[in-house]
């Protein structure tokens, strides 16, 4: 069987979770080639050694360049800062490689584009890591909407909810920093509800969107525990939001709601959907991601009630590959789903969803709902670009 | 149409909930006769004509004899203290009335047959109180279950959960005494799970049962708040079981498992019903009444989960007398469908379920757990009785 | 005690819920004043008549001018088609009366205005019946928010979720209909969403909103059961909205975002509603209306969570009257309670909340969101009217 | 570092699970020694080639005896058929190995007793596997349990539902027949919740249990689907229980209720924990394995609920070793937890919980309720042996 050699680029939070599904993903899905951790890249070599080590890479580096360029590397995955990823992308695709990169794309629709462009003409298989698609509940709840269960689609209601910085004494940490973050909870999170609307439901055209920012100011450094900010502390500005939201008209004239926050107590991870069709509706709360609410108006009508499926079967969307009915998976077997239906594009050398398109698209419907804050109206949305090659 | 006379026979929690039901059953349904709340009998004069008032009867009476022998009274509705009820519902059954008795039906199984015997012997109409077999999603469940949705029944799997006299500071109360209330969890709520789970699932054949008194000792009376039992404080013997429980061969091959306690703090008034067959599941919480989940393992394998089902359309049992789908309703309204059921009954002179054969064998079943958790092995429940007319 | 008598206009569903209500008030509520169901108003005798009778009324009236005019009633109740209520309310302040108005309280702002005027002028009671602020649940939940439990208020995020014409062949019965219904699912349940953001979190500054309708044709009378419209079915314009949503600034910095919509499958009565604060948040649901959840911030670390609270304790607004805890209650008793606290307020001449005010806010909300949908911007909400004396 | 290498002896379902436990712990944990995979064994050497390369396993052998005296394995683990336990263990444990084995511990309470002993003399580090003790919420459940946030514990009522063979079409495999599985529901699933019910609450004193057979006849092959068992099936007997349950006294005064079943349509690895103390109560099920219910009796009156604790945060046992708060982990991770805590005792050559002994004490219960269910009466579960070392 073939072997493919990955370069990994980045090594905190995402390139935890990307090792482990490199890792993971052929010791439980049958891929049409295998996965070598080959090489990791960062930029402080001590860290890096670490890093190697705890998540099983056989090399390091600190010149992404050099891997980039490394002629026994098949696969670059970058999960480095969100705004080196087009540079280095770019210089992956040129280079002849296959790219997994995580989102966003990059920094602007202006960069997404590029990238795209020279995806395209580079004939390499490219991906962008949404993983939330392949939650096996989410991929069954797009399988059932595609063979029609739900009919025809009236609404797309979605919320992304965390707290970490509700607490208004919590520090000004880099990600509530503009110039660092790029965005805050609209990057960060709007964006995922964003491509999900866009994978079970559709192509966006136009919203109406809303950015706000609760707390404006913030201590610099962390507080001692509830302890209000005093007099002498040092404060600064809040250059991100804290909460993003629109309303959507999607293209089948289907009606979205969307809304991510930071600033939900209680609500860790919550992403909630709902979707109602003619025929049916589904439900999905991430902080449950084994379970998948499914009501079915074709059932009689002293029987019909949303049921609770439990999405560890066999006959669910990658649930096979794990453990029996009722035993559940997590959050990090989503990479392990992306990294093994990635691994087997590359090996087939054919295309795979989502790709620097849906980056592109889901770049662009951001910028429209900024847009849409700022000038407080309705913005179109692009339509799908046609000099795409 | 055909007026009934009423007469209610005692007026404190139950006849406060008997007093609603009867003013608000022709309100709602479509009778056969129109009940008159004609009088209210009680020892207290003062008590009872606050009583009426606030309950809606136009006479009282301190006499539940002259009640009794009233000949323009039609029913006699008996709430009162768990000894009276023979003495009470045996004179109105041989004064021609038909009978409404609260739970339980006698003190003991011996009392009970004679209420029977008195019973069928009248010809009169005769009921027991058992109002959760009316709640409408067990109704629901009931006609499922009969349909044949569940297929063979395997498995009664049900619990009655209160948390009252939780806290070992608990005084001592009436309900704690076993003088006065006769037994403690056993008769008062253990009761009821298993009336269901001859409503439900049929006629028991043995039980191994367990009854246990976590406080041996409690104050006499209400102490200050959150204060340990102290030296001074006057303590007094409890002698009523806190929990009762037990394992169940039915005479169908089923097999049941019960448990009541008043000892399960946060449980307010949980009734949990689990039903398993070789087709499907029912599940069933009180404190969540509205609602019946079911799991039908005819769906498809990947659409399969245990359905919502809100028990409040016009298809489904009782429901459709009162307000729109998803407007739900209480506790209360399992009492209003219970005595609709019974004037009817009456009004057409035919029998109506449960009676006082279900009272006697609810009894039977209690008495058979008792005696098992005497004797520490399992206990044949009497079979139904041939010597009934 | 002081008997206030009661004329009722109108009879339909309304009118049941407030019958109901008159009827149970004072049984289960020591009430100031004893109601009495005096006339019942209609047009139609025949029904009338059913009805008086089935409701619980001692007379019935063809002419609301009549009922309104008689010196012996000393409260109007008005239930009738939302395009009377300003005429009959208006009269019945006028003649000195106390009136409780069903929402909407008129059809325009305009219209509102004149009632608040009458209604300032006339020294009268006034009540409009926005039911579900009393509602256990959310009574508690505004006592936990004015006891600053949740800290300041960040977001309000409320659905308002119903299906009955979810499926395209349901035929065009006269709620769709604009010219006899006003609006849709804006007016009809939209508005009580909007109502209880006013209760809960405060007044709103502006919206920007969204006004849909998803079937545009509907058959012009009901077709047999899932056959689609044919070739020969005479079809008709729906004329109101399916669904309506707006994004809200509102005065104190938080944020709402709405949605009420007729096209949710599965949802019969949903109104889910989520508040994040900075010390906590809150959630309720309508088809679950006797719990309440609770995250406290301010619980240990490892033991926060949202808190399932069954709002049935003694301990909680209205409960205590009814049953002992975990004997849930349902949609009818909110009425009970609103009228149990007009019959209060009219006993001691005193002011009620919500009130005709409140009627003509809630009338400025939709009215502003209207505008919103059609110019497809933003826009302000009015200011507390000054002129109000 | 010191590298530990690990030998494992069986490589189906348990021996899948081990290997990604074996290798994933110290990608997650700091580990006091580096766990090495160096050799798996089984019987079959084409399928064990195969198990190894998936697994992620250096070497294979077919004869455990060799690797068992190899002197450079420092650990063995078990996880083949339970009648090959004993033997495999105390081979080791005679070899000096550290040793893990999976549960049952053996097939009887004196083949358990002999490894006890050989564990105790040996001064092995010794462990069984029962993985549920190292679900986060069941260890935060324990810890809040011991530092006395329940008071006193009066109820652990515990369910362990399945659904495999609840079709009474589906087919006699090995695990329904008695010589091969040794025990059906039983030692599968009621051990488990035995297992639970010690570490929680504490010792059994007795016991008084029931085992039953649902279906005694079976297809000896699968059937085609849906169909009945024709004329002409062959047709072998079911040797095994369904079902097993128990009530149980505690030696601590706490009262047991314990239920296992294949025989739950629906439930799929449903193990539902309830435990009511004289302060709180919890609630855990294994469906939603990464939230634990907690009822606080010391929360102010009008604020007590159930918290739904999503046990995923940093403060949470073993749950900051993975994701951030929200993030879920699954099934696979309890396994990974029992290693990481047995690798460091093994690495400090210290004790480790739970042992041999809790393997031995689990079989005497498990006897006491087979023979309690053979006599019908209440059976003593033995006293802590004295003779253990």
């Amino acid at each position: 069987m073939q072997t493919l050699n990955v370069g990994l680029i980045g090594y905190k939070f995402m390139g935890k979770a990307h090792s482990n599904a490199w890792r993971q993903a052929d010791k439980f899905f049958d891929l049409k080639a295998r996965p070598n951790l080959k090489v990791i890249c960062g930029r402080t070599e001590s860290d890096l050694r670490v890093a190697a080590e705890r998540m099983g890479w056989s090399e390091i580096s600190t010149d992404w360049r050099k891997v980039v360029a490394d002629p026994t590397i098949d696969i670059i995955d970058v999960t480095t800062a969100n705004d080196t990823h087009a540079e280095i992308a770019i210089a992956a695709l040129n280079a002849g490689k296959a790219v997994l990169c995580e989102k966003p794309l990059g920094l602007s629709v202006a960069e997404c584009k590029r990238m795209v462009q020279v995806a395209k003409k580079s004939g390499c298989v490219h991906m962008i890591c949404h993983n939330y698609r392949r939650i096996p509940a989410l991929a069954q709840a797009q399988r059932m909407i595609q063979s029609g269960d739900l009919g025809e689609i009236y609404h797309y209601r979605a919320r992304y909810l965390q707290d970490w910085p509700a607490d208004p004494n919590f520090p000004l940490v880099w990600r509530l920093q503009g110039k660092i973050a790029g965005s805050g909870a609209h990057g960060d999170i709007h964006a995922h509800i964003i491509d999900l609307g866009r994978f079970l439901v559709g192509e966006f055209a136009e919203v109406s969107g809303l950015l706000h920012t609760f707390i404006k100011e913030r201590p610099l450094a962390a507080q001692s525990d509830g302890v209000s900010a005093k007099a002498g502390v040092k404060m600064g500005k809040v250059t991100v939001d804290d909460t993003a939201m629109c309303m959507v008209r999607f293209c089948n004239g289907a009606i979205g709601n969307l809304e991510a926050t930071r600033f939900a107590l209680g609500r860790k991870n919550g992403i909630q959907i709902e979707i109602n069709g003619s025929k049916g509706s589904l439900y999905f709360d991430f902080e449950d991601m084994n379970r998948l609410k499914f009501y079915n108006n074709q059932d009689p009508a002293d029987r019909r009630g949303f049921r609770d499926i439990l999405v560890t079967d066999a006959t669910h969307p990658y649930a096979g590959a794990w453990w029996p009915p009722g035993h559940i998976i997590g959050y990090e077997h989503t990479f392990t789903h992306t990294i093994a239906d990635f691994v087997n594009a590359v090996a087939e050398d054919k295309p795979v969803s989502p790709d620097f398109v849906d980056g592109l698209r889901n770049q662009q419907i951001l910028e429209a709902v900024e847009k849409s804050s700022k000038l407080r109206r309705w913005v179109s949305v692009p339509k799908i670009l046609s000099w795409i090659p």
